[in-house]
């Protein structure tokens, strides 16, 4: 929890923040001031900068982050940031985006071993080498290790994709002694079946859908990602293990009359262990992160992505 | 695979097989037959009692074991058996049932074994108490090591229900250290959410739907299992412990709106991680069951749970 | 309608009222103030009590009930009321909830000594005990007569649960010359297979969702409450008339597909039956409770429970 | 049950039937035949023309009467009629339909006597008006005593559509003191929802779905028919009870996103309560229909309206 | 867009506009004001008339047209124009509603002209009849040309109704050279599918849904319209042209399985074209009508009738 | 028709046919022989070929074109062939598929010399030159110009698949006059949006669906035929005309929300308004190919595609 969220009327704040959004509006007094969305790891606070200049208005975008000073004030009982000055950040701030988003639990170089750990222990060459190449391509793997895995509903936070691929390897990695399973596939399917949400939105910190994301979704983008990985690999789009891994991620929705968006629903067992998989971490994780999120005195908790209040073990009468 | 099912026609068959259901039946001649299903633990055979006298009518019923002596004719292509003789097992003919029906891959001795072990390993007094007040009751233990779990879906063979337990402990012990759940309720589980087939089937061998099970459905009496050994073991039904467990039992067919029959959605962890590992445990015993019995030439194996071929690896073109 | 309903600003009101809910919040002047819903009777009304002390912060919970003093104001064209002494109500006050809390148009002590009545016409003698030990038990007999049927939907008042079950059982009893069913089970259904609401919810006066509520929904605890008075009565669990009696208590809410929460579907005349009166007398309950509160000059009135208009006789356009 | 159903092979039948379809075919000697689908009260028997004549092939059409002279043989079991002579009746044969379809329980006099009553019970002039005129219109009327409900699900008899009117009419006055509805309406509706049924089927015996039935349904024919009879007794079709009651009959299917159907859902107290009327009487008979020709030694009674089986009172395991 | 869209605080605004909605309320000081919603062709405006005299409160009803003197305000950043002079307008003013309304791109005479082409085109007796007598009806004439098509989805504009049928019968001549079908019918079904919008709604200006419109929906009016011209021009309502003409009507709304609220699913050629023909043209128009009503800087446009953002050819990231 | 269609019981046939399936099977003399299934343009017949040789069992495969000589006899009214002489139709033979197959009505070169034109009018030069490079492959052009739309549905016969494309872009060069839309991306996608039906099933004659079918879909399948073509032309997957023209492809099975299996909603009036035309081009095919299966004495058509029966304008009563 960041200082600002305990601050009374009247104190001083002075931080970095992420831009989450901004627009300009007439005050009473004819003269024009900024509202602006501020984020940092905590959470979101909006804030005023009066009497904007035309300068701040072009300077100041969505997704910069700034140093701020203000003053905290309290409008219908909500906390509001009221702006003295602010700033671009610049090199020199030496920000890392950890300190400005939520994000995952444990540090993502961490989290991001254990998976090269994973990709190891693939042992068809074939998507052996289609991991690897993911893994070295710099572009992919600096989003894959700092991308949510979506905008709200679950692991919606900084690197969150990748920690949903680590709790999901590692549910895999369990479970393959209990279930004949091509394990090669299914830890493939971990590392790949969400890498085109790294497409489907804009950037790590404020992420937006982007047009990619509009027209296609992330399941045919992390098809295209698998596709262009074998391409660089040098394997035919053709081989089996390519195919029928494309058929997994390409389900990972489950069945096409769910409506939920899977062109073609799961005809091997992979496919069909996968999608449960997916869904009872997703499920797993939105509710940690709704339980996270609530306040000490809230009866329940809400959790979005399930629209329901959840049980979390005291008497709720 | 039986004999049987290689017999030419006119060729003889000897052996004990169960009466699935039988009819009588007029003949062109007006005399009457008997047209009879019988099973063993290879498939099912048509077979036809010539000249049935009336006290055959009465003697052979369903779910009765018969030893039987025919020959084999063809129908429509179709094998069907003629009966010379037939007569009703007993004692003395020492058969066990795991010789007359389909049945599970590993012995029912071995798996509930397993099970046992299991139930050690549950360090709630609580639920410790209630697991073996169910273990101990010969009755219960003697249904839940026999029945399927279900008549035709998955697991849909003799002591296929523990065979079921047995897998889902495994797949819960393997995730235990990847998502924060009460393990001793994942175990418990297990053990009781589909414990109420007991009562909804007749019996083990030709299992039909009871009175109870038309009226309560499954889960419902899973419920009421778990009550009645609560009470047994002198535990309070209002123990939080078997108020969450309970809730897990009866929202395990996932979502309300679902239209499954779950009379609650899941609200706990446990309840949401359970009703995942149910499905995908179940949809993956469906698709064994069914690759098993397709025949060689079988382009693709349908599965009748999932209402769709699944791809098994070579080419269907 | 209370007085304080037509009262303007500045004006004084004197009453009783029942806390519905409260919360502290910071003024711009960074005092703390109280901000509170009450209500009685004829409705809700928001008040806020100024510099709230901590004693008052501890004293005043939601359901209990406060004797206030405060004067009316205006915010955006609502009323207010400013509070200036508040204390909790005494026994001295000698109040009925009645007065509170809106209510059904019958007092409870008629409908309850109609709902004895109908007891006596039950000629069944397993059904007749089962009614009357549920009648004798004092605890389960103050919360049938005075909990709503439902928080918003229908008969959602004080002592609404008891209406709904005295017009189902006037309902049943017309109908039962009219069509083929076992009355005494149908006049049972009437009694019981809402008696879970209950336990469903906390109290009578300000109703929210216990954790059995949340845990098991209202089918089951009615179920609960049915097995349990058997037990009580001597009666066996697997008594034929306690299990079609149970199975239409679980089936109430139609068919499984619906996904409205029946674990089975309705497979007798008087489950069949009965869902449907259940049906009708909750909707047209609904629309009169949105007619009685919908303001005059309103054009239609707005269902809740039906998601749409009711057209109530005048020229629409 | 007619005498046929008890033959054996070889018995002589001679009795009326209605022809229900009847197609000519070729035999494996190169002559025709004629294959025809007899019913009468109790069922439906097939039988075999040999060597038909061009004019018997003319002259044999569904629904018509005939007299039938041959003999009783058995193909696969299944009785089947080898006819000797065949012709068709004639008015000295002083058939009455009721000899020669299934048919509902009581005679169709006695119950239009109890239509009549009720549409004298009915108050309001302009409604009374409304159904004298559907009453003394002949062509109606002799429809509306004759005609089936349905080809299949409910009240599918000779008759069926004035006994599933009677019931109704029954619930409706039984229920009118119960709750404040229109009761007149709610009459005529008993007797107009489903007048349209005589212009979807094309007959009483032998019904088909004509080309009126195809192309705009139930529904839309009985509004017809309340429309042509209000304008025939000189009443505006925008009166107020006109209107309503046209809702009530639009709508009596239930809510459109049901998609069964109704162009509109239910508005009105009177709409509303009359649909799940309409839908306990159609269920209930469907059940008494199914149970009814069960044979004596069927477990459960399969219900076609609802999907499944009746639990009927014994146990079923 | 009108001159008050770009007027700053302060400034004066004199012109008329429609009143879409009105209230009445008490201001802090205890005096009375209305709120009044008022529009031009340019959109909505919300407006205060302060001390607002009992023959005011009479005298200003929705959809009468004022002249209204005032000045802008800002309220929360919205616009808000407080009334100093008010009235209505009169016959002198010479006011069209092409003024006051938001319309179609044409004008209606322009459109109306080319209707009266489509039914020149019409070759069949009966359907040419038809057309001409609904369109030399008057009343229904003014109706047809100043409707919206519907309140807010779709060509929800003065004279949308014109500009989908005008549309649409372009579609129809365009394709049909392509697919066999009656063109006349199709012809038609532009003209009259509709048509049953102008009793749906209250008038062209400030449309309401009116009795008729709660109580049949428009499927049924349209049908209704049909029929009543078939009347007036003298030709039987079984006429197969007008038979299947209606059918097409009364299923253009698709499958009854979507719920949709088409009573009759489409049995014929032109029904099925036409319902698809009728989904693109609104659906179309929804887009262009959101798209011009979109700001510049807007990020997609949300489309209300699709439920989803549209994409509009620039980069979303 | 083919003559064999008119034939009696005894006469001869001698004609190539295209195996569809075949099993051997074993006569009640214990002889084996092999049941055929045979078809040519004019529809489908069971044959015999008694004593099957093991030569013969080997060599005969479905797909496979025959000559075939043999004798009509009559199996319970149906028409089978008794075959005498059977062999492997061969190149001198020259047979044409259009002789064999169900075909569309106009000749494929001639359809393909329409399809050219179309490609003529597409001004982009991005999609001109992925149509041409499509349009110059030859396997693909093979395929696109021999395959069926679909195995049963829609456009079901030898190149069925081409002239859907034809008549989907004669009704898109028709409309594009009427709404606004990008010309050149809606004739790219008649020709584009079903090219993977040739991945998706394995031949022309007699279509099975190939394991990329059950893998991927067609959608996919279209998706991959586009960006392969794209690469092919040297043009990039990003650039904007082949990013909305693939969005196209992958939605125009409409709404996710549907379940039948677009990965994504159409977000373009181009992706909307092709939705739609395919809709209705694949149902008006659905009808016409079920009204020229029918026999001329049948009631009403069905339509597999509709699940209901098509009204063609005589009296069905």
């Amino acid at each position: 929890m960041s200082e600002w969220q305990t601050k009374q009327a009247g104190e001083r704040v002075i931080q970095f923040f992420v831009i989450q959004d901004r627009a300009v509006k007439t005050a009473s007094n004819q003269s024009e001031y900024m509202h602006i969305t501020l984020s940092d790891a905590s959470g979101t606070l909006q804030a005023r900068l009066w009497d904007v200049t035309e300068k701040q208005k072009e300077a100041f975008q969505p997704r910069m982050v700034v140093k701020v000073d203000g003053r905290i004030e309290f409008f219908r009982g909500i906390r509001e940031l009221h702006i003295y000055r602010i700033r671009l950040a610049t090199e020199e701030d030496q920000l890392s985006m950890e300190q400005l988003v939520p994000h995952a639990r444990r540090s993502k170089d961490e989290m991001w071993r254990e998976i090269i750990g994973v990709i190891e222990q693939v042992k068809s060459p074939v998507l052996s080498r289609v991991l690897k190449t993911v893994a070295n391509n710099r572009e992919l793997r600096d989003a894959l290790t700092s991308y949510p895995a979506s905008k709200a509903y679950h692991h919606a936070y900084y690197a969150g994709l990748l920690e949903h691929m680590v709790t999901l390897s590692r549910a895999v990695r369990a479970l393959s002694p209990v279930y004949e399973v091509n394990r090669d596939e299914m830890l493939a399917l971990c590392i790949l079946h969400d890498a085109g949400k790294v497409r489907k939105f804009s950037n790590a910190a404020a992420p937006q859908v982007t047009k990619q994301g509009e027209l296609f979704g992330h399941l045919i983008l992390s098809s295209d990602i698998l596709l262009e990985a074998a391409d660089e690999a040098g394997i035919s789009r053709d081989h089996p293990e390519i195919e029928t891994l494309r058929h997994s991620i390409l389900s990972h929705y489950g069945d096409v009359e769910n409506g939920w968006g899977s062109p073609v629903s799961g005809r091997t067992r992979e496919a069909v262990l996968f999608h449960y998989l997916d869904q009872l971490d997703s499920k797993l994780s939105a509710m940690s992160q709704a339980a996270e999120s609530a306040s000490d005195t809230a009866r329940g908790v809400y959790v979005p992505m399930l629209k329901r209040n959840m049980y979390a073990g005291e008497d709720l009468s």
